[in-house]
């Protein structure tokens, strides 16, 4: 069953630490996401995969952290930017919180797979797991994009906002998403840093969103799902 | 209209920032409140008079901040505790990226009323105000709380859970509410440090939570969203 | 009989220290107060204080803080400020000095009252309290003001400059005060944080200085001894 | 004519800052000095020639700063160490301050003489000194000393706690120095970071103390404000 | 032709720097690399490469730096660790060195291609590259080691201390290669992190170093030095 | 024998360290040097002694540091400048990972004797030492200079890129000193903190350098290795 820490009392809340419960703790994002996807999209997709798992498993959902750090689309409306230091802090003081209440198994999940942010969270959870003597599994529910693209014959190209992102958001929020889906491009940039990172996605994202439907949503967060239970039930014991 | 930022798309954010609106961040908590409230009370509370204040003359709501900074309650099954530090800092990176993103008026609600939890919060406004020139209206929603519990009749000592809190949980989201709401009472505990502060509350609570009723929470919250319009209207300009 | 260390031989301090005396270290300010009061009215205060309460108890008396964190009187003539983080680094450095030394019970009194100074001031003390498991307590000698007005019948707006603060000057270092002492107002600047917080003094103080006396600051001394005494008999223990 | 900047009032010093004053800001520490000197030893020395220098020339004087980093004494009864950090962000804050209410010429005197304690300072005051383009001399009282020693045929090993040291308190504040002041030596510990370096002062100072006199000490007073009177001629201009 | 700046007077590096030369920054490691590789190996390899773009395009190579931040040979002999706050640090300060020095094109080349080694080394170059908008490109040299293992047929699991990094040093030293070079084998741990993250390599690399020529290694070098230089000529201009 | 720990494999250097080696970490520095010394004149010094006491001692010589902090050729051609606190966490860090090695003996060799540099590496080797429980010396091979101008009957005024410099160089890489070799003098500048410190040495630097022979260097730089020597064996044990 799926349980939002959120919503229980601090009995409730204790009743279930006993038993020693997974932890998922979904790191999520607000960042601009084209014209069609709101700017929850990678907020939306990891607490979806959460709700999943807890259905499957079981798992107690901690409150989410909404906020990551940006590069490519930080100067676009909508993207909300933290720093390095404060994402990096910011995890390890949740996930030490949790740990002090007991926490001994954790699945973080985070939303928004760029290589900065994620080594922002990952040098948190290296940092708590190895002190406090805890298992964390620390994964992007992209870390599994290529083998679905592969086995769906999605192009390989599909990234931000696509036609795999809005597919998912189709499946989990539809009336968040816009039925006009313009196409958008990668643009290399070459190899020297940008001063302005966001003239590489000029459309605001990369793919072809308008291909995306519900029902490739729906097999695409369950593909994910089976992912990570498999990891779960091999990676986190119980 | 009250808009929640994340439901928005980069394009509808956009528009809408362009005709300088107030913004309001809620800063919530993930606090033991006792037997019979949620760990969210101090996030649901300031959530919904964000919602009334958008109601009532139009608002965009950033993404929730969940996590606070917890002395008396800190170990007690449930609360999530973050450093000082790290929620000055993050509360510093969410104002900026707001402000980059055109915000120009805000309205900071604060749901877990707590001196230092304040103080970290007071820091980082007063630094992102000063530094960018933009007007900051930074109050917890319990600045207010006296004055409707004296104009109710209500005991002044009523504090953490108790009747107010309950009530307005009753009114928010009642379904989270325990039927079973034993009082609580405040130990004195002199002036020393102390090393375990959690003696402080120790049934978790304080006041007698049984004597809330939904009613009294819906007055409550319109009270504080009148105090607030008036605030805004004569502060934040528009 | 009150004993300041910085007077004593290494050998003299440590002769008192076997016996587990009080510490009371005070904590003042360089701040602007109005016309008539001098830049040391906030470290004056304090330090009487601790001499008082050295004479009625006995007490080692450690090296006074000169310096705070100020925020409405930060930009006139005479202010000293540093930072939050300074101040709260060395508050728990001496701290942690004077524990080193054996301090196991220890007063910390300030003589500017202002919520941010106190966090910084009190984020210190419970570090310290806590990883070190000594007793602190941390109070602001103006804790007790209100009470004394009220006794009194001074005018509860009465605040930074005004008649308590003259008085009890007129009371300890009376050639620092001045004859002229004109009346200053609080303006209420609204909830936005001001760019310009000294608008809230326009004279610089609150209050009626003219009405100060001698006599009345001698009964606040005395006044707030007493409440000081009583707090450390019971929560510093001996 | 000395100023001390803590008993002015805003408007004195205000007065006094628009004609472009020199300002003295003595650094001193608690420290162990043996069993004849007081733990303020190192702050009434540049205190004294701070007053020293007032009269002859004028200036207005800074409150003091009363701890410092130490290392040899460190373990000793009495001596209160901040860190290097601390003792550097305190420095520059309130050189900051300073500058901020006009100095524009300031002399750092630093009555304890070990290294890293005035790298500590040194680093804050070239930091302020090159962001404000404000002139600031920063010297140890004990830049002279060897100089002294010679001409007056004082053992070249005189160092902590010995003659001159107690020559100069004697004449600054006599009643603070014990009659019982028997002589010690430095111990060379090589040049492998000693665990203890305690160790180094076994009988806690260097040099034979009952062979100093007020008289020597004013002399010492005497030559000191010399050398400095002649740099803030030449190096502080006017 | 390859110019180090450190063997450079002033004056010499002057006259070159004005002509707005390529800058490259190699960033070694100390690192443990099995049985028969020197500690070394992620030095030697950018080293090589920057000599090599020197000698095709000229530039000036500033002092490498030799240490890295390590995960899995951490707890191997020789692994010289420093943190990540460490390293960011040192490469922004080195860059924004060589950028006052009038470097306005800069090659950073890593030899240590492990991804937080390189997120670290990345956000100073891009803090430097925003901050003072200067060219900065900053690549591992083995951003291009698969296509290489492709053309000639390596297996894809070659790894640390494997066929390509021991052909490459028997191309530059190769009186520092052993011949005894057993194979290693890369063990999957499972996505829980590692207590223990050495278990990965149990052998210490991973690969078949036997198979390593000295051929394959100058043919590797090349390939590598023809990748970057195509880059520079396009990124970094002239 | 020396040997320098990056041409060690992980295999030999675990085979060395277990017989509880001298570890000596030279501290070099790139450094403007005149117009006829190299920019690493400030580490081939300290590198050339480590190789010299090795082939007397055995010792095991770890990574260079290249960099340092500079003041007075701060802005002159071709001085890469770190921050002090850079400095400092590189130390710490590099002897923390020694240490974690099996380094029990360590001597910290720097080759630029600035005392603010000179302090950042000495927090770090005493915060070490003391942590750790292990044997650090650190020393400036400057440290006995004075001894040996004075028997060489060397000007006591020779300094920066002098006669003694220039000679060390002369013996250790000839071929990187230049022929033409003009005198420096150094400039007084006065107690007042100097915004440009390059001022001091109008000619880069401190000396007569034409007098320099490389007899004297290789004379000096035997000198040095002898009081190191006598150090090493009498503070370092083995």
């Amino acid at each position: 069953m799926t349980v939002w820490m959120e919503d229980l009392t601090s009995k409730e809340f204790q009743d279930i630490v006993v038993r020693d419960p997974l932890f998922i703790l979904p790191i999520g994002a607000t960042e601009a996401h084209g014209v069609h996807l709101p700017l929850s999209t990678d907020t939306l997709q990891p607490e979806a995969l959460a709700e999943e798992l807890g259905e499957r498993m079981g798992a107690l959902i901690a409150p989410t952290i909404n906020y990551g750090v940006h590069n490519t689309t930080r100067t676009m409306p909508g993207t909300v930017d933290i720093s390095f230091d404060t994402l990096r802090a910011l995890t390890r003081d949740v996930l030490d919180s949790l740990v002090r209440n007991g926490a001994r198994r954790i699945l973080v999940i985070i939303g928004h797979a760029s290589g900065t942010h994620m080594t922002a969270i990952g040098l948190a959870c290296t940092e708590v797991a190895r002190r406090e003597r805890v298992r964390i599994v620390c994964l992007s529910d992209w870390d599994f994009g290529d083998e679905f693209a592969e086995a769906e014959g999605i192009d390989r190209h599909d990234g931000h906002g696509g036609i795999m992102e809005t597919a998912r958001i189709l499946a989990i929020r539809p009336e968040l998403v816009k039925d006009h889906r313009p196409s958008g491009e990668y643009v290399e940039l070459g190899h020297s840093i940008p001063l302005d990172a966001s003239r590489r996605f000029p459309q605001g994202i990369v793919g072809e969103p308008s291909k995306a439907t519900a029902q490739i949503g729906r097999r695409m967060n369950s593909f994910l799902a089976d992912r990570l239970e498999e990891i779960i039930r091999r990676d986190l014991g119980g």
